[in-house]
């Protein structure tokens, strides 16, 4: 078993009504979804995940209501569609207490909030943790959110990129240049929290944002936590290129994984960093069962408790396409600003979507059916068409699809090397990088805001 | 025993150099605050905190390093005044989740936040914990502060409260005024997770903040967080009045608090509120022994730790009042803005102040030194003379000074009746109503935001 373990990250939004797929699942009977306002229903995952050397807890967000689909929030609401919209940040600190070695990943918009909150808040987390921090870097797509946050409409696509970068940079600054790592001195005897000259203010004034600093945190495990970015639009892919560590491919066909991360990876080099340290990971959906009739049979049962409507209220917030709006022969139009995935893949014919979703796994671009082996082998084949370095799971029903990858389909891969054997301990990013570094790599834009050593 | 029991808090800041009073601690031998980054320090105190049936785990904070003391950080970063500055939001759900019962507080600002994000925050909170979560407001005295987030200076101090005002009531509207009680259904077999027209749009827009709604959360237990104040000014004091369930007295003089109380009583009442209902709180530093010498002899060990200088970083943040810059025959002047408990106690001279600070205890408006017996007498005698509704603990050392706390003071005061004997279920709003209202009385500003229940 000479094969290098893939990344398995595990997929939730802090709601009943998923935010992967199959919005209306939770009124499936074993679902449990509906208890997911309880400290209860959360570790019962963690477990599974610390237990099973799970490489990342995901937590997805948004921060409005669905109410693009007929122009209203009706069905968003009667179905629960991402909903409640709960805050992740108010989960991982439990569930990384309650393990040792899992590591989290949260969701967080660069649009509706100041990069010192933030800063402090995943400094706060890095250090409680022992390093164990992803956050993914979104600009958020829903036009709710942005006037829940006082805005009259959403900033366009390119200028909320503009505005990511400058949030970037000034968390940055705090991360990584408000202290210097000798800084620290922890001395009781010395009588000594740390060395003021080794502390200093970032004074940034931008465009967007200003903020003096210094940083309220000294320098904790990874100071930077480790970044991740699903931008699939060409900005999106400059702002993943330049940042991120772990890119959320935007597209399921392994061509177009293979060429996109190509093209993310050679922009990441010519801003001088090493792109081929950028990981690339696939949502998938599974569905196993002892034989591929039994996994079939399952998947018709997960059918029989699906609504289209709570996916096309999803679909249409994401996208910015009202299907309402479309008879079946009408192409879909993109529409300004907000369209990522969808645009990649448009155009098609209204009815064409309208059928894809008449199906439970129709939102999902991966869903693999079958036996614990039948589903290794479309993994094993997939990450060999697109070079995929691992895959985050959405769950049809809740916590038993992750229940049933951990007990079927883990052991199945780690008989063929790909799935680990053992815990990880140490940040994450010393777990996915290959030099085992806690910190962003000196070629990495965050390095320029560091102190230079000491001299002398 | 008829006695009621008073309410007890431990107040606690998520950093090594305490908020209390004796910033220079950290370094004593017996001290673990240099463990605070990690998870382990917080449960044992929590767990203390449960099993002795504390009413309120508190956490205060601020949002950027004091430097007002010889118009530099040096000081504050070479002792650690409150640093690191961490995001007490980080720490309430791991503690929550790992206790059945305490309930828990957090100072937030309303001076650098939007009200959408800081609602679905403690909305999240709220129904994670059961309704275990009071919010403490406060519009930030750091000019530090508001550098950090941006501005060239702090807003003046009656602005911040108008501010604070507005933010409330936004928050209201999210918490109180966008979904009915009725809103929330939750059935699998009816496929319906909220009636869609039970949940409405909030539309706000004011002199500060705008925000759309509606609220991302279903009603959690309490719907708005208890609401805790401290302002002692005349500003402060009207805020607290119109908000305010329970009120840290910015005073410790007997006579003053309950002059102060009344105060605010009166013009809660003058508002239309039931002024009776507000209670209120004295921060307290304890220092037990078997006998009052060996709890004076514990004082000087501490005393021979203890370090002037950081206490004056402190001071002059929260003051204002650089003391550096005053001879010792000099009284201090008003500083515009920012001063609150300083400006009560004003005029004073400069060598007053700093031979106040020359102790340890110096900062701590009350400090009760002696055995449990003397120590439940002076808290007896000062709760007959201010009128005190119960006590926040400041620790000297942490976790020694509440464990002392817990193991010879609580059962003392139990021995009285003065010290709650068993856990205590439901919100915390329902634990400190008279009614056990989970939920603000009608009379509460908030309650105008509530939907009229469902005609017919």
């Amino acid at each position: 078993m000479t094969q290098k373990p893939l990344f398995f990250g595990l997929y939730e939004q802090a709601n009943i009504g998923d935010g992967s797929g199959a919005a209306s699942l939770w009124t499936h009977p074993l679902d449990r979804r509906l208890t997911s306002t309880t400290f209860d229903y959360w570790l019962h995952l963690a477990r599974i995940a610390e237990e099973t050397h799970l490489d990342l807890f995901f937590f997805g967000d948004v921060l409005g209501i669905y109410d693009v689909y007929k122009a209203s929030a009706e069905t968003a609401i009667s179905w629960g569609v991402e909903l409640p919209a709960h805050d992740p940040l108010m989960h991982i600190p439990f569930l990384a207490a309650a393990t040792r070695n899992l590591a989290f990943g949260a969701t967080i918009s660069t649009s509706y909030d100041h990069p010192f909150a933030h800063a402090r808040r995943l400094s706060t987390l890095d250090h409680l943790t022992g390093g164990r921090i992803a956050w993914n870097i979104v600009t958020s797509y829903l036009p709710s959110a942005a006037r829940n946050f006082g805005l009259d409409a959403m900033v366009r696509h390119d200028d909320r990129y503009e505005i990511a970068d400058e949030f970037l940079d000034t968390a940055y600054k705090l991360w990584e240049g408000s202290w210097a790592d000798d800084a620290f001195i922890g001395s009781k005897t010395a009588r000594r929290f740390a060395d003021p000259s080794r502390v200093r203010a970032i004074d940034h004034r931008g465009a967007h944002f200003a903020s003096a600093g210094p940083h309220v945190s000294h320098p904790s495990p990874q100071r930077t936590p480790v970044l991740i970015q699903a931008g699939w639009s060409p900005r999106g892919k400059r702002l993943g290129a330049r940042h991120a560590e772990i890119i959320f491919a935007g597209t399921t066909k392994p061509e177009g994984v293979r060429q996109g991360m190509q093209e993310i990876r050679d922009l990441a080099s010519a801003e001088g960093r090493d792109g081929g340290e950028i990981k690339a990971l696939a949502g998938v959906q599974i569905v196993v069962g002892k034989t591929l009739i039994a996994a079939r049979e399952k998947l018709e049962d997960f059918q029989s408790h699906y609504d289209p409507n709570a996916t096309l209220a999803a679909y249409a917030g994401y996208s910015g396409l009202d299907l309402a709006k479309y008879a079946d022969d009408e192409p879909l139009t993109k529409v300004g600003g907000h369209t990522e995935s969808a645009a990649a893949q448009a155009p098609v014919l209204a009815g064409d979507v309208r059928r894809r979703y008449s199906r439970v796994e129709g939102n999902s671009g991966l869903t693999w059916i079958g036996t614990a082996s039948q589903i290794a082998d479309q993994m094993q084949a997939y990450v060999t068409a697109s070079g995929i370095d691992g895959f985050l799971l959405h769950q049809f029903i809740s916590p038993g699809s992750y229940e049933d990858f951990a007990e079927h389909v883990v052991p199945e891969l780690r008989e063929r090397g790909l799935y680990r054997q053992d815990a990880q301990q140490g940040t994450l990013r010393s777990r996915i990088r290959e030099d085992g570094a806690d910190r962003l790599p000196p070629s990495h834009p965050a390095a320029v805001h560091r102190f230079r050593v000491r001299e002398g």
